[in-house]
């Protein structure tokens, strides 16, 4: 089980047995808007805050995955969340609505990922039956914590990303059946190249990126050729192509089949400039679009790698740079 | 395996083969002084802030623990860190410190014993070997984030607790050997019972810690004198009193053999009033004074649970109540 890479085998692989995605106007307006399982027509979702629309996106995303798992609620023995702000308030908050047992993560927008190889862990190795993961991010809410409060109208620079308004829930089942499965993966490590632009999360987030689909190949003796897809979360634009870059400095080459969950989700036509980002990002787009391919079998294997920039606005502040992680998964029709 | 209150049996249970902890110098003078490995004279640590030094504390429980458990660091596996600040970026900026794949997590103070059972999970499903899980908080950093700046001196009132400056480290393992095992944990459900008041934590929580420890009897079908100690974080004077109200409604007394950790760590002779809380001060105490009982067989069976506050300012802000988490851990020696 163990190599020098630290790469993960499930031998007794979880299913995913069902994704849901919900996201706001601006997302669905992208490319993939007819993906969607769900699109608000109004940011705030009817609520009096963006934070509280965080929550309730996150809770329609987790109850409409378990909906179709043809599950209810008491058949889930675990619920792994995530968002980006302070303290992850949006699932905690969110968690209350459900009589799941919860862990809270946070690696920032790599979380998705990370949510996956634990929900993996707990069911491959026996100790729970049916998990919920869910990630959830909003653009309002992420720039006023962030950024600036957006009433002051700041232009943003050429280098930067938009987070994305979205939520995206999967279901990981023991259950066998003919589902796609999550076979191996790799836990990131930090890393810091010593970025400190914290407009230029892509910049940022590369280097992990890269030191973690190096240990994955290697560790699980694969090359970029072995996959259909190689998903990576909201690198966007420029981190793709350093990402690319770096990749080919340890001799692999994964342009020809990798997409950026950021540069796919909108048609930047307008200030989304690199792409999207968030912890919502890589879920929305993995749920609404890539798991739907691996389902009917038009691919058969991906290797959906999330990414994050770890910074506060107090260690930013603090003149700190930005390290990053990734994680990475590979999902396959065995 | 499964049952109907969600417990989770490690069949094949993971050794702790270490412990480490590292205070200030305000828990160096409680009643638990003389258990700590390290204690500061400088609660700055020779650093220019106070983020950097909950980082140097951290990275000194998790090197200490490492050394102590006569591991060198490409042995682990698995880094499971933890910390209070926005973006959790204590236990991420010290992750860079070490070549080790990096799990971030938060739920909270409940977030060590989280650790504990995330990592439990990875070596008991024979996916790591060695884990290392390091939770750190730090006084004054939260202070200045959760409530006031220091500087400005506000009074305190009766029914709050103080955060514990302190890092503790735990390195888990398959080693089989003659060490304190984990062989079960109850993962925690958020409850709400509506507290809004930011500076009573205890009462908060204790509606989760109650909750998480019928189901933990329950589902193992244990009862409160089959355990040595019950060791919860942080509930404080108050919080342990609504704890014991609340667990004897469900038929079960836990008073006599229960400590908790908030409790212990300080005399409370200035103002810390309540006593303490923090992610570290259920780590600190465990990792001084719990673990070592374990490990020369003074004691058999611990239940050790470590309780959350779900909170931001901007959720206290907007008028959100106050969710607490409880995540429980059995440590025995077999």
């Amino acid at each position: 089980m163990k190599n020098d890479y630290k790469t993960v085998n499930f031998e007794n692989s979880p299913s995913i047995i069902s994704a849901y995605s919900i996201v706001g106007n601006k997302e669905c307006s992208g490319s993939l808007g007819k993906y969607f399982d769900m699109a608000l027509s109004d940011d705030r979702f009817g609520e009096t805050t963006y934070e509280k629309a965080e929550c309730k996106m996150l809770s329609t995303a987790v109850k409409g995955a378990i909906k179709k798992a043809n599950l209810v609620e008491k058949e889930l023995d675990l619920f792994v969340g995530v968002d980006l702000l302070n303290q992850i308030i949006s699932a905690s908050f969110t968690a209350r609505d459900f009589e799941i047992p919860f862990l809270g993560l946070y690696n920032a927008c790599s979380t998705i990922v990370e949510g996956l190889i634990v929900s993996s862990m707990a069911i491959s190795g026996n100790f729970v039956q049916n998990a919920v993961v869910g990630t959830v991010s909003h653009f309002s809410t992420a720039e006023r914590q962030y950024r600036y409060p957006l009433e002051l109208g700041s232009v943003r620079p050429p280098q930067s990303q938009w987070t994305v308004t979205g939520a995206g829930s999967f279901v990981l089942s023991n259950e066998k059946g003919d589902f796609p499965k999550i076979t191996s993966a790799t836990i990131g490590k930090v890393v810091d190249y010593g970025v400190t632009d914290v407009n230029n999360m892509g910049a940022a987030m590369a280097p992990a990126c890269a030191s973690t689909i190096v240990r994955h190949f290697k560790g699980t003796n694969t090359c970029p050729g072995d996959y259909d897809l190689i998903v990576t979360g909201d690198l966007g634009l420029l981190g793709s192509k350093i990402f690319y870059k770096l990749v080919q400095d340890e001799g692999f080459d994964v342009k020809l089949n990798h997409i950026d969950c950021g540069e796919t989700i909108y048609d930047t036509v307008e200030d989304e400039f690199q792409g999207g980002s968030g912890a919502g990002c890589g879920a929305v787009v993995f749920a609404s679009y890539v798991y739907p391919l691996l389902k009917q079998k038009t691919i058969k294997k991906v290797l959906f790698l999330a990414t994050g920039a770890l910074l506060s606005t107090v260690s930013s502040g603090q003149g700190e740079s930005i390290p990053g992680i990734t994680h990475a998964v590979c999902v396959e029709n065995l």
